[in-house]
């Protein structure tokens, strides 16, 4: 595992999204800042835009999914991705993908598999009445596919895709093992630091499912609204009352959003011995947030959907290129 | 289901055979015969080599599938199959295949998978020491990709075959009810009536891991040493002894290959009687195994490897083409 802070010049990093709809500010803390930081430092990112992953046990999941491409792909350059710098590819057009999880697949033995983390509590109820669809379990084989195709040299992750990410190395010992062969690159997990965006409600996790949100496109108006729903100490009734830091949203979000650190550190001395009102926080988060947000609507509004559409069939073709061109060579070894 | 004497014309047919050696007159006798007549009927056959299912739940066993795939080229051809009227496609080159799997497996539940016949054996041993591969799973989803991808209107096979297309329309049904639509065709099997060819040894199927076979591209001295090892009949030791019809493998052979029909029931009478020797109806079974296999012996030497390949290639363009077509109808169903 590499992390963040070791950087050196110009390594293949592969991350990707799956187009679900708007990107929010749990993506931008979570992987798009990382990935500034990456194109900043000089690394070839490819983003996989994973939008067969989002039907995964279920089809019914491809509505908006051809909208929310173009919504993601806005997100990305508004945010400040540069496509000169970074390749975008759309994983239903890769068909090679599809080919090697196939291949894979008849080197995956279904017992190993059922004990990926993600899978285990799955498997206890293959047999009975409500089961998974085939295509979850197949999941870990074709998240091993999309990787190695592309031969990178870390993938950024969170703590909890590790499992996988190990499952994938599992497997290309395996296919290596069975042809006597080193085709694969292993797979380097990237363990982000950055911790991971709390919601709105104040729940564990920022999410478009959980309606605690505030997406990168939003305007002042939407995170005015958001900011001021977000719940603080609900025994700091008066501005005279002392409040609580602790589990206080509004202070989350302000430790990772406000660039005066020492200024937090008194607010939150002050709050905690009373005279300090929410509305003040609330107002300075909304500046905070807006801050970050405002460029990237002007950018977005700059932005043509075929401008877009075509950034993105650009990168596609180039990662198309690159997966028949392993391909050939994976073809080569299995066919010898 | 539908049965061969119900001949209409110019209908769609879908068959293969995976390229796991050279073909036999097992193949004749349960496929290629009834190919022929389908041929001369003016039907529509498409022929699928399906390599990729050679190496259903163990990669292994892609050794020689290159060469193979050559042979039965050469099989096909030397058989009587018109390149003009047949179209051979080879099944990894048409990635679509791969991709129309992948989706279908987003729909099919784990245990209705299971429940397959081929499948169901399995089933218990998931999770224990010994499990196949995700690989063999998927079987009768990427059978069903192959099948519902060239909209055939039948399909030649056998009975044991039919549980797997029945399964096929099960997911054929649950696309449709899922999405709405009616994309694909039902999967109607046409069941052989010719009996499936015993080896020479006797044993229920002629197969090459069995060692029983005769194979099409056999020379006539091949021919001879298969049929003398066959067996007749054990008590039947000196020619005037009585023998026994019943399990004797030469007239079995006799049965099927020997056109005079009035013939081989005169000499079974003879044989149980006694004073028939084994030598002289053996004699018999090669000059019409020779009479059959001789002419596809001549047209096999006439035939260039680069021939044979061209001719599978053109075929798989064509059968890519109607891929791509339907598949393309299919995402727009899937992303709508």
């Amino acid at each position: 595992m590499i992390h963040n802070n070791t950087i050196s010049k110009s390594r293949a990093i592969f991350t990707g999204d799956r187009p679900t709809g708007a990107l929010h500010l749990g993506h931008y803390v979570g992987s798009l800042k990382n990935r500034l930081i990456l194109q900043e430092n000089g690394d070839n990112l490819t983003i996989l835009i994973a939008d067969t992953q989002v039907l995964n046990n279920d089809l019914s999941k491809a509505k908006n999914v051809k909208n929310n491409i173009l919504e993601v792909m806005k997100d990305y350059i508004s945010v400040g991705l540069n496509p000169t710098k970074v390749r975008f590819a759309l994983q239903s057009k890769v068909l090679e993908l599809f080919e090697l999880t196939n291949y894979l697949s008849n080197i995956v033995p279904m017992n190993q598999l059922l004990r990926v983390p993600t899978l285990k509590k799955e498997a206890a109820m293959y047999l009975g009445k409500n089961s998974s669809n085939l295509g979850f379990i197949n999941y870990p084989v074709s998240q091993t596919a999309d990787i190695i195709l592309f031969e990178p040299d870390l993938i950024p992750v969170g703590e909890d895709q590790v499992p996988v990410l190990e499952f994938g190395n599992y497997i290309i010992r395996m296919f290596h093992n069975h042809f006597e062969c080193n085709i694969f690159k292993k797979i380097v997990p990237m363990i982000s630091e950055i911790p991971r965006l709390v919601g709105t409600d104040g729940s564990e996790k920022m999410s478009k499912s959980l309606g605690n949100v505030i997406n990168l496109n939003s305007t002042k108006k939407e995170i005015e609204t958001s900011v001021r729903k977000m719940y603080t100490d609900s025994g700091h009734v008066k501005i005279s009352d002392p409040g609580k830091i602790e589990g206080n949203v509004v202070f989350t979000f302000l430790d990772l959003f406000h660039e005066n650190k020492e200024e937090i550190k008194n607010l939150k001395q002050q709050y905690q011995r009373g005279g300090l009102g929410d509305m003040v926080l609330k107002n300075m988060l909304v500046k905070d947030i807006d801050y970050i947000l405002a460029p990237m609507r002007e950018k977005r509004n700059s932005l043509s959907d075929n401008q877009l559409l075509e950034l993105l069939d650009n990168g596609t073709k180039k990662a198309i290129s690159q997966a028949q061109f392993k391909m050939e060579e994976v073809r080569n070894i299995i066919f010898q």
